[in-house]
């Protein structure tokens, strides 16, 4: 069995999150590779220092070009501020090795087709942190689409509504810019334009609306500086997707009470099917002929959830769908990945994404190979 | 105390909701006028007979001109297929006479526009069964939009769906037919598109998609003749309110798992609602500062409520909204209506709907003033 | 067709209920007798006219044995409060008529026991106002129940909590006396007893626990003077039904949060079902080999829901059990009732709050049949 | 720092839960001390190398005591058969290491009891596996409770239900036999009792009912051989703690439905709050003056969560709580715990659950002090 030298760069939010997966799933999962923690990269090297120590991490780097050129590194994983994955993506595959980068690919669309194009130029695994997607309970609504449980497809209704920027005193961050693929739609419907395509394939047309309410933020928390916001706070749009299927999308950071509502309905001519990322471990379905709505719980029958427990209901959390995704990509490297997505699709949802804007803009339906 | 004669056209599935409710406004409520239940118009002579005594009219006619010429009748109501609004109306109010029409108020949109100009000329009150908005909890949700609880109104997701036609063996009915105001859009979603302009007030534009999923139909239960279908089995549009709130709109008759699922959320600066018409007694609600949504229950504290029970939870039928509907248009006769739906605003609900086909049919964003 | 003439005792909250549900029955079903409301008694002759003219009843009586003697009356609804059910309703029986009783039964089982016995001599049909057990989706559970598709029953979780007491500064009313049928058992928990029986047959033994947290209430709303309260806040027990299920009980007039939350869990060896009156048109069922619970909400499929509605999902409110537990009277009348409860159910059900009361007051577990 | 030597004995379903949280909690967590994953020990020494490659450890052994006396080892982990917590314990503390053991404690009450004295001889710390109290939205319960949010605390419904042995077919196991702590009392139940403890304080005496439905299994899956049973297969009681609160307890392994199904609805004179494992990131709440039930998600402002996710909603699974329960124990290594279940409590959580067989056997109300 061969070893798979893990590099990882940065460390924030998501640095730790990609860290605790790559430490769970060797313990949770029997691998192709013995995994090694080979090197972790952040600017600041006392902050390198200190997770690597944490999290177990073998050596660190300050410069980040450094990392990917370690020949202990057979993996280069990327978890910096959304503008630097372009240019660290595309020196990792210049070098030849594996990317996992975290969503979303890149700032702009240039960016995120040079990518997928060097992805394929050079031949590699290539892996985008689109987590959701590896939830069991999500594999199992996968599988009644394509074994035809709900019959041929006809409707999609998705949602992915938080909280975090409804207070307007909130301040204005990365998330505001729309260079740092900032925006509501940037950063949360992604997500869901990504679970979308996942589900139901290829999206064809679109038409859209979107809205930025607050326009403008404090420079800072308390500051009384405001700076102007352009991005939007509220996106919406009707879908068409190839199949023939149709439906409606909506994503917002202002909608009082939510946290985490990634959520979509999706209905066919044999039955329909409901989610919701605030209960990840549940999905409604209605079959023809049933009375109404069966709540389904995670278990042990779903491929990936008996590695972290052999009895249903006991639930994963976001982390353990980290580790699922994790674990895809290491079979992936192995010659054995089942459904990830790679460069290319991630360039698919930045091209649906950019369309939605365009339609938006332009207020008329656009096809999504226009742009 | 002066008497009010009712004359009630129709006695199908409507026919006896409307009985119903004349019979129980005067138990529930204290009344400016007498209720007297003074006529019964069906084309059968046998069946008008046997249901004025069941739901104790004083008298029957099989030539519906007769009621609305009957001196004793002071109030038109209309249950009757939906072709047949016109006609009746258009006589009612030639004579003078207040109507109460079910919803929706013609079968196109010349005939509507023809009606609501004859209703303004007239002065007279008209009521259209819009019985939805007469819930005591969705007077709650007004209120708390009216009254900027929810700080300024920015969103609005709604769906009405079913699945009453979700079978394909399904037969053809008039249900089926453009000319009888059928289709998804027509039958189920003016309900929607009513509640959305009750709440939230005027659309000025909408882009929309409709589609007919199954094309043909047995023109009989179980025969195999088979008729071609054209009317839509779902719709979607995106919506942008004349306030400035932007929404998504969905209506279905194929939806397994739904019965009754006229459902919205409305979103605005300080706060989120939700209601489904399955759970009709209840609100969702969380308000900026609170952790999470809230599950408010009607109660006699709600206006309406009191009239049926002085206890909170014991739930209001859709009967009873009935009876609620026929409690305003009284109140309405005597000078003081509150909100209920007249012939202008029923209007205005089918110009929405024609312009959301419109927007359909010609794959663009139409301004409602378009049509 | 015979004529049916009623008689109602009481103006109040249920006297009201009662004249609906009389007025609603034969717009909704097909009799075999002609309904008359005959004749109305309250004590207060002005309020009594007031309540006979907006409900349609044709004389009023001051003085209810006049009532009761009155020929046109041929059925007498007692919903007077509970200490005057005794006197009248053996007054109904010694005059040989039927006798439609609110609950409770009585305030002592004394008095129960007579009025039972009374009614067996009688030979006329009796039933109680346990309206609850009348729902269209409680009899798909009974059903369900008695068809084995739920196989052994082997346990029963039963609640039933309001707040309506949990201010301590609600004032004493005659819901605090013992002699009126006060007390959370009493007056909320017999309810829940009688839906158990309803359902699962004879409790044979109980062990119970009964508690008065709130000691004192003002003599009137903001009263300065306090009146000493005996009757109990709250009550658990553990039940035995005779069939072999065990469970426990649950009730309390104290609890935030519930405003009509007769609730409960019945679970056998193939199946699990789930109630909770304030969702009254839901039922959660999970049989053998089903993945989760499945929501089901009534439709015209149940017996009764029809004659309220053609469409599933529409729902019914509070008054329409009511008008369903007229209609199984009425039928009862004509030798065709099912499953009402009559003044010996209503005695068996005061017996085993009897036997609560006692367990609870000596601490250990009672034979019902000891009471 | 110092350097703190785990030693973990057994590698099966809790074996891997403890390394995989032995493995996360110093990612997770900024400790006192050094992890060091020293020794794990099977009696198959194949399997123990095995595990121990892919978990992490330094060392195996296929002897325990060796583990215990191996002097890299600081702290011992037992998650072996139930009948050799014992041993294994006593051993450990004959040692002088402090002991973290799966629950239940032991399989009989005098073997608790030994184990809890031994501990406080050995003035050691302990802690057993109720995992369920670390959630952190548990911890937030428990806030309320001992801030007064929820005013006196007035009553306590739980149940703890699952399903996996609803099937009559399932074959006997260990968990069949009392001499090894089976029975859904034993096994579900006590997770429940210690929790209501944690809430709530000390029970005083309980009064309770349990039953064995079904009275022989098939001695393996699919065999003809049958053996019989006589643990309990469900287990209802009431409880009055200590301070006043009253409430009921029911415990099966039967039902259908249930996955997990650990919940409790706990209610005070300010308020009530609600909790079901299955939805292990939520809370329900209602404090007097709200209209209804909130729910509430957990997030990074509760203690524990925002060492996983600094967003709320995101959501921990089973296995996070207990990198939660290990975190507590160092801390309690370091002098800092903080209400970890240590043997004495567990000895209680034992005691309670004999008091509830004993009342059961003997049908009467048992002090808890008795046993």
């Amino acid at each position: 069995m061969r070893e798979l030298g893990i590099g990882l760069i940065g460390t924030g939010f998501m640095g730790r999150a990609h860290a605790l997966a790559f430490r769970n799933v060797s313990a949770a999962f029997e691998l192709p590779f013995t995994l090694r923690l080979a090197a972790l990269a952040d600017a600041d090297p006392v902050r390198a220092q200190a997770c690597a120590t944490a999290w177990g991490f073998e050596q660190v780097h300050s410069d980040w070009q450094q990392l990917i050129d370690n020949p202990k590194v057979n993996l280069i994983a990327i978890t910096t501020p959304n503008h630097l994955h372009y240019p660290m993506a595309m020196a990792a595959l210049a070098a030849g090795k594996p990317v996992y980068c975290e969503k979303p690919l890149a700032v702009s669309l240039e960016q995120a087709s040079a990518m997928h194009l060097a992805a394929k130029a050079a031949g590699v695994v290539t892996r985008v942190g689109y987590n959701y997607q590896h939830n069991p309970i999500i594999g199992l609504a996968r599988d009644l689409i394509r074994n035809g449980e709900l019959g041929e497809i006809i409707s999609f209704q998705g949602e992915f509504s938080e909280d975090f920027m409804a207070n307007p005193a909130s301040p204005w961050s990365w998330r505001c810019e729309a260079g740092h693929a900032g925006g509501a739609l940037a950063d949360l419907g992604s997500h869901l334009l990504a679970m979308a395509r996942y589900l139901l394939g290829d999206v064809e047309a679109v038409c859209a609306d979107t809205q930025t309410v607050h326009r403008q933020r404090p420079a800072t928390a308390g500051s009384p500086e405001q700076r102007s916001i352009a991005v939007d706070d509220q996106a919406h749009a009707l879908l068409r997707f190839a199949s023939g299927a149709r439906g409606t999308f909506s994503s917002s950071w202002l909608k009082h009470g939510y946290k985490n509502h990634l959520s979509f309905e999706i209905s066919g001519t044999q039955g329909t099917l409901a989610f919701d990322q605030e209960r990840l471990n549940e999905l409604r379905l209605c079959r023809v002929g049933e009375g109404g709505f069966q709540r389904l719980l995670a278990g042990p029958n779903l491929p990936g959830y008996a590695a972290f427990s052999p009895a249903p209901g006991h639930q994963l959390g976001y982390n353990e769908l980290k580790t699922l995704e994790v674990h895809e990509l290491i079979m992936a490297l192995a010659g054995q990945g089942q459904n990830g997505t790679d460069f290319e699709q991630a360039f698919e949802v930045e091209r649906l994404a950019a369309a939605i804007r365009l339609a938006a803009r332009e207020q008329r339906w656009v096809n999504v190979r226009e742009v």
